[in-house]
Parts: C-alpha cells; structure tokens; sequence
C-alpha cells in the first residue's frame, strides 16, 4: 500500500474546516498509486481524494492543480481541486503539501475494446482542445532531459543488448525534431486504470501528476502503447483495430496535421522509452520508503523492440 | 413555458463546437422560470443547461456566472458554468447573452421537515462562507433602492389597507439600519423550488440570478418565509421546529452574531416586502411577452401581516 503519511480521521475534521464540503463522514486509504498518499474522503456534502504530495517539487504542484481546475471548468470530466476558506486549492496536512479533488465515479478496465479506445481519443481530443487556453508552463518532466539523466542512472544494470537498444534509441530520438507538431498541456500518463467508466462512457481521468507541456501527440502514443496493444502479454504490436479507434475519434475533434502523422512512428519509440527507462530505473534504484513493487521493465523493453523492428504505420 | 428564444438542434449543435463537451445527444425546453430561456442539454460527455439571459442587465452577468464558478469550486454543488474554448463563461446564442452550466441532479420538494431545513441551514452557512473569498460586487437588484421604485410603480393599483401597511413598512424599514450585520454575496431567492434534493440530502441550490451582495441573515430571512411558513395555505406564521432547524445548522456552520439575532423580525419582515412588491409588480405590470402567469401577490401580502402582528422571535 502507499500511504506514506497516516492521517487520522480526527486530523481529518479539522483540516475540512479549512474547507466548504462539509462534515467528515468516512476516510479511506487508497492502496494503490506510487508517489502519493492518497484517501477517499466522503463528507456530508459528497465525496473526495485527498491527495499529501510526498515527493513532487512543490514549484509544480501548483501547475497540476491549476490544470486540473481549467480541464474540470471547461467540462473535461477530471478530478476539480476544491479551494479552501482562503480561496486556495493547496494546503498542508501532517507536514505535507495537501489538496482535496472531486472523487469521479466509474471504474477502470482491463481489456478495452474499439468502443473504449473510441471514447479515449474523443475525449483526448477535447482535453487537448482545452488545454490550449491553459498559460501555465511546466516541461513534461519526463522528457528527453530525464530521458538521459534515468540511463545515465540505470546503465550499469543492462546487460550488453539492452544496452545497446537503449544507447541505439537516445541516438535515434536525439535525431528526431519536432518543433512544428501542436504542443500544449499533455497528460502523459493516461494508462488504462487512469481513466474510469461507466458502462462505455467514460467519465473520468485521473491523476494528472505527470502532466506538462509537451507535443500532443506524445499523448496518443502513451495510451497507444497501453490501450492497444494487439496481447498485453505475447504480442506487443499495435491492433489496428483499437488503434484505428482511437486516432479517428481524436482526429473528428482536433484533426492530425500531415507532421503528426509522420511523427508517429517516432512518437511511439519516444513514449516507449520513456516508461522502459521510468520502470528500469525504478526496478533497480527503488526509492527507500518505497511501498509498492515496481513495474517489471521487461513489458516496456518488449514494446520498445517490437517499435523499433516494426515501426507503426499510421491506423488512422 | 417560458422559452422566449427558440434554439433549433442544428443550432445548438453548432454552438456547442465552442465548448468541450462532446457532441448533442438531445435539447429540451424547460418550462419553469420567468427571467430567462432554459434548456437541458444532453451530450456525449454529461448533462448541462443552456440558459439564454433574456432581460438581465449585461452588465451583472459576470457577476453571477463568477459567483456559481467560485462557489462550485468550493464544494458548494450548484450549477457550474462551463468555459469555452476562448475561456470565457459567458457567450452569445442566437442574438442573447448566453451560458451553459452543469446540470444537478435531485428534485425540489413541495414540504420540506425539520430535517430538509437542517440540510439548507447548514448549506446556506457554508454557501456564505466559501463567498468570503468572492470579491465582485452587485449590490442587491432587489434591495431597498428597488423596493421604492417598485412601490412608485404599484401605488396605484392597491386599495387603502394594502397601500397602509405599504407605506408603513417602507417606512420602518427606512428606519432599520444594519451596518453592522455581516454581509457577502446572498443568494436572495432560495426557495424550495430552487433547492434539489436526493432523499434528505440537500444536492443542489439553483437559479443564482437574483443574487447580490446585502446581509447575510438576509438569505436566511428569505428562506424561512418560503421553507418554514406553519402552514402554507393557512397560517403564515413561521414552525417554530422548521425554522430553529434551519437557524441551528447554520449557526453551527458561521455561529450568528448578537445584532443578527436582534435584526431577525425585521430582516424576516424586509424579505416578505421585497417579495409582496415583486409580485405586486409582475401581478399589476407584466412585462410584454412574459409567457408565465405570474404568482398571486396575496401570499406574500399575509406573510408580510403576519410578520408586522406578531414579530418572530428568535428561534434558534
């Protein structure tokens, strides 16, 4: 489990004063999530997350919030940072940065079909668009400068082919340029179980904490490398089928430029490095305090090979 | 019904590009209400209301619409205005200011008991402070300025008795002077029919388009002549269980001051005047093209007697 930070239920009703939500009704540890304690909160008015963030630089904490609050105003249905009786939505509980989020219904799913990954791109594509009115600016933290600081980390661990993809992608993704693809405010984590359904709708994406700016498109490649994969265990290519589904239904709301289109094949290198190197450095350097087992690396290793042997045509 | 402007589905369809949330599933006219054109709007991403302000000064529908914004952030569960994809809350729908806000679930009750006055108590004091922080300023459209211009514009309709108590009241309340009284942003109109609730549980407050800046005990008083009358055909004092349950939950929210309580007969009384005008107003001048009869100005004309003859005490 990851709660880093116990908070009691009687710490609780205090710090809800701060707030307008009510009396505290239940509290709820949530075992799952890395680099958060997080709780569900229900209150005489409704129900919550409270987050205590444990390791995020504080300086960007306030350009999560921020986001989410924009995404949530403009119908983006994400969490919505409540603000405080100061009219702020960060506070501090327990020594720790604290902010309380609408608790959205739904649940995640495991195997999504065309139908789902339809509804991803759609609402990827309305995120996109309303992210672009949203003036804050924070580098995707997981881009190419955290790229060469994780192998740096994590080399001495591979053995010699491993290696040798790894030195042989941050070559090839240096080569690559995109300084005309649409850029804005990306999610850039949006794996299955952070996005909630109901029935096919799906009425909720969450967890925003390694959003920044980057090229839209890195967006679809993360979830294209998550959502559509042809088997999550033997085949790691892409089932033209989802993937299909999730660029036409993002291309009817924010259609693809002919750049992004060829960009594509790259992008998904890109996402795929990112996560193989994230899991790597993870696996072998846990972070002590560390309460939940890392990802096997092997998973994004695999899809990165079977990028880089196969590039992606475009399914659109 | 009261849809003064019709919108087609072509139309609205069109219109809803600017936003987003999806695409139009279905349109419906809402018949209620006087003020404005109504909608509920279904889309692919959730349930809104279009509202088309009709006779609104332009100027104050920043106001409101920030005011919703403010409070839906702070976990009060009224409408939230969505933002287009210019950032703005408030556009222009077929040649009229309009907006689309979240649509609450829930249903209003005709007779509502102790325990629903609880909730609205407790609700209203929360309302009031999570407007704290709010800093637009409109003063009160339906405040003292109001009263006697409305009172010019009816004198002429009202018999002798009626013209007495009139006169008497505007004059004493001329004498009532509340500097003092915390004041914020007041919904000024809540009554049951703006108030949805799920079970007992109170989970939504709508129709913010009389509010204002004046006393808080203001909303208070207005609530209690609609919510707490002993008997709504018959006798038009106020149920002494209905009202403390109101005035206690509050007090247990934001403790009331001692001029609040001192100000109470007359703060009730001043509610029941600027509702016996209004209705005098619409009764005796209604307004070209207004589609909804308007309400029977006598009901407010008891309230008002019974407030004079026997001033409430404090009941919390």
């Amino acid at each position: 489990m990851s709660v880093y930070t116990p908070v009691s239920e009687a710490e609780l009703a205090s710090w809800l004063r701060n707030y307008s939500v009510g009396q505290l009704a239940q509290c709820e540890p949530i075992e799952s999530g890395i680099e958060n304690t997080n709780y569900f909160v229900t209150t005489s008015q409704g129900r919550y997350v409270l987050t205590l963030f444990e390791r995020l630089p504080a300086e960007a904490l306030p350009f999560y919030l921020d986001l989410m609050a924009h995404l949530a105003r403009h119908g983006i249905p994400c969490p919505a940072p409540i603000a405080d009786l100061s009219d702020q939505y960060l506070g501090s509980l327990n020594g720790k940065p604290a902010a309380l989020v609408t608790r959205l219904p739904g649940r995640s799913l495991e195997k999504p079909g065309a139908a789902e990954c339809k509804e991803l791109g759609a609402l990827l594509g309305r995120m996109h668009l309303a992210g672009r009115s949203y003036s804050a600016y924070l580098e995707n933290p997981r881009g190419p400068k955290w790229w060469r600081f994780a192998a740096q980390e994590v080399r001495g661990f591979l053995k010699k082919p491993e290696l040798q993809l790894l030195e042989d992608e941050l070559s090839y993704q240096t080569q690559q340029r995109f300084p005309d693809l649409p850029r804005g405010p990306v999610h850039a984590d949006l794996f299955r179980d952070n996005a909630l359904f109901d029935g096919v709708r799906l009425c909720g994406v969450v967890d925003f904490y390694f959003a920044g700016v980057d090229c839209l498109l890195y967006d679809l490649a993360v979830c294209a490398n998550d959502w559509c994969l042809k088997d999550l265990e033997k085949d790691h290519g892409l089932h033209p089928g989802r993937t299909g589904a999730l660029l036409d239904a993002y291309h009817a709301v924010r259609p693809f430029t002919q750049l992004e289109r060829e960009a594509w094949p790259a992008m998904l290198r890109a996402a795929a490095l990112r996560f193989w190197l994230s899991r790597l450095y993870d696996f072998h350097l846990p972070r002590p305090g560390m309460l939940v087992h890392a990802h096997d690396p092997e998973h994004f290793h695999h899809i990165l090979r079977s990028r880089v042997a196969a590039p992606a045509p475009w399914m659109a």
